[in-house]
């Protein structure tokens, strides 16, 4: 990975944030959500721990206390500011937010000019898939922080493009075992491996999503009112928070607005439901005479990043799988062990890469994961049968 | 299924509860916990609803109140009690409850004295089936509610034999397609099956379960204290909570007393550890260099119930797979559909049986489930490679 | 006061419980409220700990334990039970507690048959009235406990009379200083005194309290509904918990029913008001275009218990005097001087007595107090202007 | 009052929100606190909504949305914002708000150029000291929301002097009937009059606070452990919130150091003591020997604002009167009436003006009012005996 590489990713972060003014990047809408200037800066964090305190001897922290206050979750760097507290945090601000970006790239594009030993060659293709993680956080969160104001401003438009909705159909598959999960040449994070056999019964995989219009026939057929659909979990979670359609649906009378990146829209019936949680695609699937895919059908029937069709870069794709460890996991080496492994419970995989999912950060293997009932993230679904 | 199998279930229900004074078996002590008159009269509401009230023509029910207030979490018979709220219903009291029983064990009694058509037969069966899971359960609750007093008082006696820690030693398997789940004849609730292959890896199973003495040398090592070993909800959760050693243990200088149905007494090393969360489990496995075995590693390696060991009759034994629903798994049809399919996410499958499980209702496919953090079931563990 | 005397009230206690099964004596239904069988015990440890202990040299107590179970919130006499835990102490049971009763009362009846020492004398009193307060309490309590049981179970009837509602119309009062508080021979608590001047205004003071009748004219004029009638804290409550009627009235179509000791039956206009927070009392004042008398107001038109009119065994009556110190007001010496001066912020005092204080327990310098939001007292009101 | 008086309210209210980033202006860091922008605002909200709306007809609102947005309270003007979520609101940014302010000062000035009806003319009054009221909130809140940083940042120095700590000593007084309460012309709060008799008792009063240095020596003397000294709800408070000093003061091994505006710095044993609730006042009062002065003997023993001493721009001052009418109390006509009267109950009344009052904001008949447990008010107080 070049130092042109780095840029790219480092500056595309910014670029993310420029239609943001410093008080949009600054609050915490829910304890979930991050801010701005703090996906700015914790992204930044990473690089300084892993790479820049371990292997440039000469580095000086631009603040020692970034040490503690853009810490996410890592338990073996030390003290970690309070996550539900991160929108108290008013200073830095974005300004120095940008400093200390700067500070760190200048040291980064010092450390990257040399020859990098492998270890540190990967923790910088880790920090920059990281980073892209962190791209597509921010603007999940940043849309749940402007849906919180009733005036409903828009965020503006995302820098690359979006995917058309693909042709419905039916994959078939006789069953069998086959090999899932990453090997070989090429990034992958640890929790995407090892390559490994997985047994497969026969059934039949939809060659699109379910859409915005499947939905609204869901909801007429009262999908919302009917608990035989749910699990009971599910349920009393749609009974107690009020849940009558996908997240930022706004009812108008007899149709359906959404809040989206540009503002508030009618909702297109033909566009793939999104900010759906795994209850309500367990739900429909059940309703629609189906059921969600596991993650090993998921991974044999979708093509690679790029090819035709919806499988990427439209929304992440519930599956019937808990996440947990592949046979013979082993988290990575140090700190940076703490990055997937230790969420290996009370979550659901999702599989594919959505909207606002950066470019090329896609792949086949990737495994992405969120509780049941999050529905912040863009998340919809395909059937199986 | 005989009438004289039906008395002999019901009358366990009523021994169980003989110890305890019409004060104890009103209180519910967390919202997981059920008083002891409450299971006494839910399981006889089971035998109303299901079996009475369609089929026994000439069936008056007791109280017409009793069919709200003693439904579990079945939506599709109607509105039900809130289950938080179950220790606040004083009357019916104990008494009322007997009564309750009695009546209902009349009619039963005429009900099953003819030929059953086998679907009643079934139900009849899984109505017995289901009263042995609340006999479980009352014992598990009441331990909980004579925790809560200060003066620790005992419960008594359970009328059953426990068994014999087992050797140690491991169980050696290839890996390769197996086939788990049940199958043919005899009682199995609908969550077992269908049956169908699993492929397992290589890997080795202890033969015996992780001891109260194991633990010791955990805590002893640090284990409550570093998260390096525990997954991350599992940490938040011991830190906020204060764990510092399985629930009932009590804290004396260097050593440990417990909380058990006798009263408070020394730990015994030798026996298995016992209320432990999966979180807990599944920490002490990775400090151990070992990990869970999966459900179906288990029921491949575990022998018939009756057999020696310590598989059945000790404690619930908690595996690293999530609950979910069996390839071409059906609920059963009608409200008892609800019994296990509506559960099947943000659960842990535990295998096995506990001294608390009545003889009887033990079984090589038995899939019990609890969250990741409970701790008042009787659930330990063992370990594979 | 004589040992008949004391024999009386302990019997009285004994007497409210009667109608209770032990299933009822044992649950708190809210953290303000306390289980039948806590107040038999706690009542009984009063007198151990401030009687027997400190003045019967040969006392052994029944029960060690009892000291911190029983031990309401004397901070000087040591640890105490939690108090939102008193629901979950199934043992001593209903005869357990009986037993500690008898066994206390023995010793209590040996120590008043000698000669008692003023001050001694003077805890003996103190211990009758604090007996008397929880025979109130006792029945408020398990109003709400049966309240919240579905069925409605009865309570039955209280062994003392009640009193008729009394003849509308108004008592002047041109204003000046008047002395309240009580003074001389005669029990009172430290928080009636010392007698010291107070300065009225002008003034009426209504002489009938204001009915059920007058609180549907509120209703029905949206009382609930208009926020300007409100103190803000007030609305805010109302409109969380939701509240439309008295605590445990019931909407039945376009009339009201409500739950009382007897069961449900409807509300009579003819009756006062019960059951209302001083919030509803405040903005039914300010509807009716008038406001609530201050206790010094109060204390002057009031008449001595015994005489007529319905200020007395019908409800307390909110007032518009928050709970403070009277000037030069020292609590009583030792622990029992945690009785009232702790508890002088954050309540408003009520006057009078109601439908459910024992008789002779009421006094024209009585100063009852409880949070502004609370229902589940017998309080009512009446109005000045 | 004059246009020159306008702007300079206006003006300094800018003034004080200069130090500040907009991210440090749009954060909430407890409910009681709002954002400086909102006060920014609010405080030009009110002069749209109570002045121009009513009374300039051509005036057009910059954006409607700021109706509902920027209402704090006022049922009567329509919906308003919850008040919790003023900080999720990062839209209008503080330039957006600055054009705000610009837009309603232009059409102010238009106003008050000609001659004013009275009314207005006491609406134009009312809202200058409405909005000295938010300054002093504002200082109060972003001191608040900086200390929830862990960086500890400075918000800087305030534009106007303070007072420097008056000489120990006591004012004797006699009792009898004294008059409290506004009078006569000048500018006063509804909730300071009618004017009315109060009836004084024989007292002392200090004339000089209780300082820093009182109040470490009520710490070492085990204040914060001694429930003896505390009401029943303040000893609950501080056991549950775990208060050890003053809220902003860092224990620095034996000494104390203090959150500040102008950072951390050591607590100085001369000043007066600051940031204590009530409770804290109270308890340390009866562990004096001592109590709280009423509001009647604060205000018959203080000078007028302006004179010697360290009655007013210091610290506010905890009396012993819980805040509500005086005798004969009216609320203003209209929906400024929403102002005072409708928060007369659970609060405590404090007198005398702090640090962070503007100038010309103190009069002698000045009633603050805050419950019982808030610190983050500038809150300290004097004893009398």
């Amino acid at each position: 990975m070049s130092a042109v590489d780095y840029c790219a990713v480092r500056s595309l972060t910014e670029q993310l944030a420029a239609p943001l003014g410093p008080e949009d990047q600054t609050v915490q809408s829910m304890p979930d959500v991050s801010p701005t200037k703090w996906h700015r800066a914790h992204t930044t964090w990473f690089f300084e721990t892993f790479l820049l305190e371990p292997n440039a001897p000469g580095y000086r922290p631009l603040n020692e206390a970034y040490r503690m206050l853009f810490n996410s979750y890592y338990e073996a760097v030390g003290p970690k500011h309070t996550r539900t507290e991160r929108g108290l945090i008013t200073r830095p601000g974005v300004e120095e937010v940008a400093a200390y970006r700067r500070h760190v790239d200048a040291a980064m594009l010092e450390l990257v000019a040399g020859d990098l030993d492998p270890a540190l060659a990967d923790l910088l293709v880790l920090g920059c898939h990281h980073e892209q993680q962190h791209q597509e956080l921010l603007v999940m969160d940043i849309k749940h922080v402007l849906s919180c104001n009733p005036l409903r401003p828009a965020y503006g438009t995302l820098p690359w493009a979006g995917v058309a909705p693909a042709e419905p159909g039916w994959i078939e598959h006789d069953g069998g075992i086959v090999e899932i999960g990453h090997a070989g040449a090429g990034f992958a994070f640890d929790n995407e491996g090892p390559r490994h056999e997985a047994l497969l019964r026969p059934h039949r995989m939809a060659t699109s999503l379910v859409t915005n219009g499947d939905w609204m026939a869901f909801i007429a057929d009262g999908g919302y009112a009917r608990p035989e659909l749910w699990m009971s979990d599910g349920w009393a979670t749609a009974q107690q928070v009020g849940w009558e359609g996908p997240l930022y649906w706004l009812r108008d009378g007899d149709s359906w607005q959404q809040f989206d990146l540009g503002g508030v829209a009618p909702v297109d019936p033909a566009e793939p439901v999104t900010h759906v949680s795994w209850y309500e695609a367990d739900a429909y699937a059940r309703w629609a005479g189906a059921r969600l895919p596991t993650e090993a059908e998921w991974e044999t029937a979708a093509p690679l990043p790029g090819e035709p069709g919806d499988w990427y870069g439209a929304v992440w794709q519930w599956t019937a799988s808990p996440y947990n460890a592949y046979p013979g996991f082993q988290p990575s080496a140090g700190a940076v062990g703490e990055y997937n492994g230790k969420f290996m419970v009370n979550q659901q995989v999702l599989r594919g890469s959505a909207r606002v999912t950066p470019p090329g950060h896609a792949r086949r293997t990737y495994r992405n994961f969120f509780p049941a009932h999050a529905r912040w993230a863009y998340a919809g679904f395909r059937l199986a049968v």
